[in-house]
């Protein structure tokens, strides 16, 4: 059939290959696969959407409106000003207000340790004494519920935030907003995870009564405590800031240790205040890891034309995303259950689909996207050494529309992390962004049973996709 | 001349290679170089140690003896247990004792900083009370002088020991032995690089009574700490320790941070020494890394037939080594210049040539030996990226016994440090250990001028081969 000796390149289809093997002919496998897994439409809609939205000299509206958005995240300056209770810096705070993690879901489709975290919340706040009053109130309406997201806040795993609860008051220096995150509880059965015991709520109580008012003397005594440099330093130590905060921690009671010895002096629970910020939390730098983020994002919200995700979020349910040309609107779809390595005793069975606020920090390019620093992780979720490590966030850099070179690595010879994920190619090459997270235990009260690596779901990212090129490219 | 088309294979003489291209014939260059360098009385010695060595079954004796010595090193469990005044707990120690780094060194032959640091020491104790008079002690033969490693003790730099100064004491619990070092004195014009002003003797003097007594008390109170842990655990943070220390010394500060708020509550100076501790010295842990090791190769000397370095010390005028199976010896040639990078205002012509004690650190497999872990050094000294730590720790591998699984590194995807420095390996591949090193001035008075690395010189190897083949392989 060919006249001469056959040089084969293998494409698409992988089934060939085999035949290809059975006749001995020498043949190489290119490695690509067709634009948004072969789906007609919506590659038709991606094509749009780079013929469409052009200035009148021919270049592209979105790359444009995506590098403005890239702009502002390398811009961001999240400073520490304040830790206060919710209701003395969010707004519209009542007695009866919660705010939550993830996408708005109501009461009676939340997960179990959502509904956990709920009625551990009315109970802390001194509105029920049992969890049974607590759910009446929830069934009854009289709990004004909604997205931590909602309120330039955020919050890991369930996310809770209600009126007495202190949180962290992160300002974006560049733009002058500012975004909230409570304090890291620490493990064990903690509120996060839906744990809602009297041990629950008592340690609330300490962080809201010892720890806060402590921690906001110190940093008001410094003027506030630059989040960007403790996360530019942390990625030269082995931390990504979602799944690990080793350093991050010891970086940031570092930067306040002075004016927090001071402020416990004079206190006499200063020991175990000391103790919990210097030593008792390996993870105690992702809620300001998660406000630093928050504060960063929020100005990228609602740039004509970007295709930039401004926040993913999960409430147990459901996986949604915002993406800045299109305004507030959640894309929406049933999460995923991480890639987990779990604690002895539990399994898959056990956990919760994914849930919290905490993939913001993916969105300004740190977690699963700077797992290159952080190969420690990458065994702790059962991924293997340092290459895999590596690959994840050469994946991302993919996906993302640049690099930014104040987040440097020095495992990826100081490449800066991988910023700003654009839906186009994230459909385009079928490369989803990687989160790293904590699992929780599907029933409430349990707490964390393992850690691990997710996705969000591609059909959101597809419905973005579709929903964009309805605005922009019709 | 020859029959059919050759294919060649290169090695040894580089020179060839251009004779070969010259013709077009294709060939492959071996990275092979002759043993010893082709030193053809050296590869006798090692012939002769190897041949000569071996028990009735053949086995090799010096095999043997640096397994066991490797296994000395492994089993090593160094804690910190005090800190006190030199003359509490180094032997011998009087008001007139003064000890310095790296082997013997007549007053007169010392380089400029170890005689700036000898007078400052003579003041400091109240001696003398110009550094004429001081000078004078010298050379009078008033001061009783010598190196730290002969009282279980080592120093950064020009490594000051003095009556009253005070010392870590490590413990190496599986061996019962104690090593000493003093408190890293922080950066600036400082004693160890040879200043000796005022301020230096005022530091020390805070050292003394401020920072050491509530060190003791809160080391004390935890009954000691294990350093080990934190050398482990600041692998997976970048660190080295020699060079950098940003983890571990917030590491040793987390282990302490409980209890030393506890002792700075009753002190005025309660805050100087907090941030101190915490945040004001990034190589604080150095002094420690270098008492844990020094407390975990004392007991690998004197094992019989093995060729494993016990110490590589330098005194800026010689760098020294000893070696197990050939005692307190000392095989010395002059320091090596570090290629270093060098702070701006200074370069070459000012460094003083290699001190310190600190190279007992890559004895037990950090600090340049575990240059993969810290990606951010490589580049400091200006030598790249990742891939040329990674490659400095694979060579170490080359001239060790083995690695050390107890210190994995996440950037070697786990693997342990490279351990135990083997002279006979060193002289048959040529690869000399690489040391990461601060560089003094060369003048007294004024500080560290740049940071680098540095080699032993090849002919102090050679020497102890010689030395070694004439005492196991007559």
């Amino acid at each position: 059939m060919f006249g001469e000796k056959l040089r084969v390149v293998a494409i698409g289809v992988e089934t060939f290959d085999r035949a290809l093997q059975d006749t001995g002919v020498p043949f190489i496998r290119l490695d690509w696969k067709p634009p948004a897994a072969g789906d007609t439409d919506l590659v038709g809609d991606l094509f749009r959407i780079d013929t469409a939205c052009i200035d009148e000299s021919g270049r592209s509206l979105v790359d444009r409106a995506n590098r403005e958005v890239f702009d502002r995240i390398l811009k961001g300056q999240p400073t520490l000003r304040r830790i206060l209770p919710a209701h003395r810096c969010i707004e519209g705070m009542t007695k009866t207000t919660i705010l939550h993690a993830g996408p708005p879901v109501k009461w009676e489709d939340m997960c179990g340790p959502m509904k956990g975290s709920f009625l551990g919340a009315i109970r802390y706040e001194g509105l029920a004494k049992t969890d049974g009053e607590a759910a009446e109130m929830m069934a009854s309406g009289k709990i004004a519920y909604g997205p931590n997201h909602a309120r330039n806040a955020v919050g890991p795993m369930t996310g809770m935030i209600s009126y007495s609860m202190p949180v962290f008051a992160v300002e974006n220096e560049t733009f002058g907003n500012t975004a909230y995150c409570p304090i890291n509880e620490g493990i064990g059965k903690v509120m996060r995870f839906g744990a809602n015991g009297p041990e629950v709520i008592e340690r609330l109580r300490w962080l809201e009564k010892s720890v806060a008012p402590a921690l906001d003397e110190a940093v008001r005594a410094l003027g506030g405590v630059n989040l960007k440099n403790i996360i530019a330093q942390s990625l030269a130590m082995g931390d990504e800031m979602h799944q690990r905060n080793v350093a991050a921690s010891l970086n940031f009671h570092k930067a306040i240790a002075g004016p927090l010895h001071e402020a416990l002096k004079k206190r006499d629970d200063g020991a175990s205040v000391a103790a919990f910020v210097a030593s008792g939390n390996e993870q105690f730098f992702l809620n300001l890891a998660m406000a630093a983020s928050k504060s960063i994002m929020d100005p990228c919200r609602d740039v004509s034309h970007s295709t930039v995700v401004t926040a993913m979020s999960r409430n147990g349910v459901n996986f949604g995303i915002n993406v800045s040309g299109l305004g507030q609107r959640w894309f929406q779809a049933p999460c995923l259950k991480p890639e987990a390595l779990y604690f002895p005793g539990f399994g898959e069975d056990d956990a919760n689909p994914d849930m919290g606020d905490s993939a913001i920090v993916e969105c300004i390019g740190i977690g699963g996207f700077a797992m290159g620093s952080a190969p420690a992780v990458v065994r702790f979720v059962g991924a293997g050494g340092l290459a895999d490590a590596q690959r994840y966030t050469r994946d991302m850099g993919e996906i993302t529309v640049g690099r930014n070179p104040a987040l440097a690595m020095p495992n990826m010879d100081f490449a800066g992390v991988p910023t700003g994920i654009d839906i186009r190619k994230v459909v385009a090459t079928g490369i989803l962004p990687v989160i790293n997270t904590g699992v929780a235990h599907r029933e409430p009260g349990i707490g964390q049973v393992g850690a691990g690596i997710v996705n969000p779901p591609m059909a959101i990212m597809e419905e973005a996709v579709r929903a964009f090129a309805e605005k922009y490219a019709r």
